[in-house]
């Protein structure tokens, strides 16, 4: 399969630009945001099923671009697939649609099928019972429970992240996700108006180049960590995850429950360490 | 039906806080997160029908409080319900599940019951079809178009919203969006972990009371101008949105479809305007 960028990421318009009483023509450049919508279809052998049989399981709003990673990170930390190799081929179709079909041996739990399936198949929906549905379908267990954090590699690490963010500095309107080894060393970042499609992007880039679990490894977003971003950070095996922004109590209590470090407010030489083993 | 508000917003826990290389003991308080399941069901005149035929439509991840002003403007930005009026009951079914018990002369649009489907009903999912989705559904056109924002009114505002928010000044990890009148005045403001949860919050208070279209209104929310939330507030009849931070692309392709003034940026005296008549 061929994995491709479309570089249609940022806009420009004409705005007018208010300060104090005074206003002034200016240009503006704008994050991209459109939807994109999934679809699966199981491949028969060598030859993949019509077209016909394909079926839609998310619409997401999201930055063009790595839209196939997406995809793939979509359907990984959802649980829909468990290894890149159970994707055959993606096909685009048409305007913002991609179909990934999956091998025909695949196992396809039509609760996983939901959006949100995690929570959804908590019957109930207490907060806990979306953990332990989490848990339930977890594919890493953490090797290290609670790594300790090296507050001077972390300190360092959201410069670089901003740094490697190119439509930030000129929209001021995208999240990112970084992803870093335990020396601080950026591997990769991805960015999305959605902060669930920068991980979800992230992690279908790190399950194509065959680098799962990430538990040797520092995950990095540049808002808050919520439950889902937590989720899907702790599907793909990671271990340690620092948020720039607050971290919400479910998110504290799913890291907690999955062995992760989660950092919090990770600016300016400080942090808080809300899950730890010390 | 009566309306009930928890009080269970806020978690405090025990975290190291990290400065430079020093590590202390804390207490942190965080912003709750938990999942709600929004279920609605008919009325059989005036025996609401039973449990068992009602449908599950959406489950979102909230902050607990308002829950069932959130079901309500869930319930209205997703054009389920194009009125409060249509509402004849709101039951709490256990832990973190509502249902909303509809008259029995409401047409459901089962296009209408998908999560996000405003998108999901504009086949091919281009942005462009998106907005015609939106549009098609609409329940108020604007009466004045691209109304004029007063710059000294807009300055006075982000300030506003974050001194009526409890719950940001303690956890810092929460969104808010306030309802103010022309003056500058501010009516109402509602917070949530999740940006659309503290829109839906704040219009399904407003379709309660009965002030929709908020069309002499200023709508402020603390984070970005998704598509998602002009969408959410041009259902809502509002003509003048503002964010503190970016809009992306297609919500000000979204605004200027709905004669909507969208400002992004409000924050220090000064901020853009990306829609306007002028």
């Amino acid at each position: 399969m061929t994995m491709q960028t479309k570089n249609t990421d940022i806009l420009t318009l004409p705005i007018k630009r208010v300060t104090g009483e005074d206003e002034t023509d200016a240009m503006d450049m704008l994050s991209v945001e459109e939807p994109l919508e999934i679809r699966i279809s199981l491949s028969r052998g060598r030859k993949a099923a019509p077209d016909s049989q394909a079926r839609s399981i998310a619409i997401t709003m999201r930055t063009p671009g790595q839209d196939q990673e997406l995809a793939i990170g979509f359907l990984y930390t959802e649980g829909i697939i468990n290894s890149f190799n159970q994707i055959v081929e993606i096909k685009e179709i048409g305007c913002n649609v991609l179909e990934v079909v999956l091998s025909g041996d695949i196992e396809l739990d039509p609760a996983s099928l939901d959006r949100h399936s995690f929570i959804a198949s908590s019957c109930g929906v207490c907060g806990k019972k979306s953990i332990e549905a989490v848990k339930a379908r977890r594919t890493y267990s953490p090797a290290s429970p609670f790594p300790a954090a090296d507050p001077v590699i972390i300190h360092a690490l959201p410069d670089k992240l901003k740094m490697s963010q190119k439509a930030f500095g000129t929209t001021g309107g995208i999240h990112a996700t970084g992803l870093f080894d335990l020396s601080g060393n950026l591997i990769m970042s991805r960015e999305d108006v959605g902060r669930h499609n920068a991980m979800d992007k992230l992690i279908g880039a790190a399950a194509r180049d065959n680098i799962l679990p990430l538990d040797q490894h520092i995950l990095l977003v540049s808002g808050r960590a919520s439950f889902e971003l937590v989720q899907k950070a702790a599907h793909a095996g990671a271990t340690i995850l620092g948020a720039v922004g607050a971290p919400s109590s479910l998110a504290v209590e799913l890291a907690q429950n999955s062995g992760m470090t989660l950092l919090g407010f990770v600016r300016g030489e400080r942090y808080n360490v809300y899950t730890s083993a010390i």
